[in-house]
């Protein structure tokens, strides 16, 4: 049987070193080209490293004819030979001896064209993005996040959970939800009294996406001791900012046995071992990003590796802040809000660190954290990096029933309804605490990328749901 | 600082023999309890691995009398000297010096007992299930499993790329969506023609969750090469059988330059290397499943590394099982649907095999698959596992534009509303395939578990969204 792939070499093997000057072949997209009567020069990308390969074409191949016609976009592959080249910045080149156009792309309605295109009309294109430089880095880089969060959590023994994304549970406090439906729009069934008879739903009851797996994470934890969910969460809220999507991945961890500090020293060294990694394996797509957004992430990168990551607790974070005396848009008293003008003078001004915040006031936090002695702080942590700001918030939860009940009934949170939240802690009741972790803000952190939806595949925002 | 994490001693380590017998600390929750007026014997378990530990408290201790009223699902920390096991069947056990108990489990309301209890049964107590030996063995297999995926698409290069949950696009023939509002049920927006104004809706039009991610799967391959997906899935088909939920989860590979042999290779690759690595690391776990289940699946597990991947177009294969003259409840000719039983007679009682059956006939599958030169079968492929039936279907994709438009056009599916995937054909378009795979079927396939229910921690089946 015939194979196409298999006769392949793949550009980041040739970037790698892992290939030998010989007759190869290759194929991928047309980048640029330029060309004479006598020679063409085509920059091919295949889409495994931001490297490209250029492509030397003598006029004497057969095809040459159809190899003039050939734009940015096209589709080729190429036999030939691979040499060291002799021009700069590029170890390799290919001579070809046999050129196979898949097809071609009209540069007339082809939506990317040879020169430097915004950021924002990109958007407008996003079934072509991944074909772009910039963006192809971007997805690469989530990628290698994405599985070195995997490989962290699974060398430390972890099982990887799968929540549940439609739910029942309401994620009190975490945001609004969207609502999911098997009714038809234009026929919904009524109760006698008027109301949408949800008895008559697929799931027989107002069902919703998660906004958090956290507490189904405990829930495992219970069991299989340290879990860590890793998946889609959703927010329906009509914020059309740079840093908001309606559907983002989130990683969520949860440890039994352990307390706020054990929290604290897992999420530091996940921030460390996925950004030594990234640093390691993406080098070449930071540089990709750092040329695009002209923003150098690297310092930031490596202070989360080199510098201590700074523990403080929130009443002396207010402390600092007040005595800074610098001009805050908000004012900072006990008990308010840190914001991100607050968050990021604490680490990137005051102490020049990442910055762990604790044991914030039980007011700001949600009903799930651990009561202190002092009756009025909960066992959070927000974790500050320089260059953006929190990147992960958690807490120790609390594990004991009565507390857990008192909090709820004083905020208003139905313990009916989460009852089998609450019994949890009604037998085998154990210490435990997890943390969540935006893969967007992290990936907008490493590229540099200013708009989160710019980091995401297909971002879903207020009025866009394309594709 | 204190933390409490770092001084424990994992029952895994322990039992991979990582530990030197000495003075340690473990915690965990007490499986079975048995003990006289002299001594407590308790199986704690910690949920890191399928092994319990045995620990023997000595009436002499402090608090002896609440260690007395200790039963199934307590949680306990204990420090005690790890000693090599007089007793049979365990290397260690623990003399416990200090016994600290974190919470009872009235055995009156506790929905767990120490006695056998049927899947049945802990189906309806799923908050609870994680904490049995059956599920916690499951759900540590499901999540090797799922890394083991990971890693294998990582050591090949390929990109884990995150495709949309939500979206307008429907990926025709692959099942029901549900839909997703922001819509007040009570106070529905209606046009002046009284339908429903979906341009009041959060996306502004009628929106969905994905039922695969196949289709902006393709789009990434488009630009980065070899991609693979790995995240929840949806259909709202009121199934109510043990083989269907209406929320999975499913691993889709797509990859450029690739046609149906690269594809069945891959494929095969994928699940020898996945079952390697779970018959490896999980061999514990499955015993408790094999105990559980009665049903010893290593047999099949062994013949997918073992024994040949067999090739046999749809063609031979229908020749074949009208040949045998086996009385199938289905009748079979050319151009019907295999059924299970003809999978599984073809891969269990015919070739005693791992069967690929490729070049389907057109009707019977999607409008994406390419058409081969005889006008009427498509390069698609299932791959049928002894002991299951099939766990893979993929297809080489059609990338030749007008051929997908005529295709679509004969099927009745809009092309304008599907024209970013139409597209992907018209600019530098290449040929590419993928599969699905979907991992409840793979666990129940390892595990032995019959009812799909039992693999995922959180099910939904129609009028069941609990937690």
């Amino acid at each position: 049987m015939t194979t196409l792939l298999s006769q392949l070499t793949q550009l980041a093997d040739i970037h790698a070193d892992k290939v030998s000057p010989a007759l190869i072949t290759v194929a991928g997209w047309v980048r640029t080209k330029r060309g004479s009567k006598k020679f063409s020069f085509i920059e091919l990308n295949d889409g495994t490293c931001a490297k490209s390969l250029q492509i030397v074409i003598d006029a004497s191949i057969e095809n040459y004819s159809e190899v003039e016609k050939l734009t940015t976009g096209c589709s080729l592959k190429i036999d030939g030979e691979l040499v060291l080249s002799p021009g700069k910045g590029q170890k390799y080149e290919m001579q070809a001896k046999k050129v196979h156009i898949y097809g071609f792309a009209d540069p007339e309605t082809f939506p990317l064209q040879k020169k430097e295109m915004s950021l924002e009309y990109l958007r407008e294109v996003a079934h072509v993005r991944p074909r772009t430089s910039t963006f192809s880095s971007v997805f690469r880089i989530r990628s290698r996040v994405s599985t070195a969060i995997h490989r962290f959590f699974e060398e430390r023994g972890f099982c990887y959970a799968h929540t549940p994304i439609l739910t029942t549970a309401d994620g009190e406090g975490a945001g609004e939800s969207f609502k999911v439906t098997n009714f038809d729009f234009d026929k919904l069934p009524r109760t006698k009294d008027g109301k949408t008879d949800f008895s008559q739903d697929f799931f027989a009851e107002p069902t919703m996406l998660c906004v958090t797996g956290q507490l189904e994470g405990e829930l495992m934890a219970m069991g299989l001791n340290k879990i860590y969910t890793f998946g889609p969460t959703f927010r329906a809220e009509n914020s059309n900012t740079s840093r908001h999507l309606a559907e983002f991945w989130m990683v969520e961890p949860e440890v039994a046995f352990a307390d706020l500090n054990d929290n604290m020293q897992l999420a530091q060294d996940m921030i460390r071992f996925v950004v030594a990694d990234v640093l390691k394996n993406c080098s070449d797509d930071i540089d990709v990003c750092v040329q695009k957004t002209q923003h150098d992430t690297r310092e930031y990168l490596h202070m989360a590796l080199e510098r201590p990551f700074v523990r403080v607790s929130y009443t002396e974070a207010v402390d600092i802040l007040i005595k800074c005396k610098k001009d805050f848009e908000n004012p900072v008293f006990w008990g308010c809000d840190l914001k991100s003008e607050h968050e990021r003078y604490l680490c990137e001004e005051h102490f020049k660190s990442p910055t762990i915040v604790f044991d914030y006031p039980a007011e700001l936090k949600a009903f799930y954290m651990y009561l202190n002695d002092d009756g009025k702080t909960v066992r959070a942590m927000d974790i500050l990096m320089p260059g953006i700001g929190e990147v992960v918030g958690g807490s120790q939860r609390e594990d004991r029933e009565s507390v857990l009940i008192e909090r709820m009934n004083h905020l208003g949170i139905d313990t009916q309804s989460m009852e089998w939240y609450v019994c949890l802690r009604r037998f085998g009741s154990v210490p435990h605490s997890g943390f969540g972790v935006g893969l967007e803000r992290l990936i907008m952190w490493i590229t540099g990328m200013s708009n989160i939806r710019d980091v995401i595949p297909f971002p879903r925002t207020p009025g866009n749901c394309k594709y």
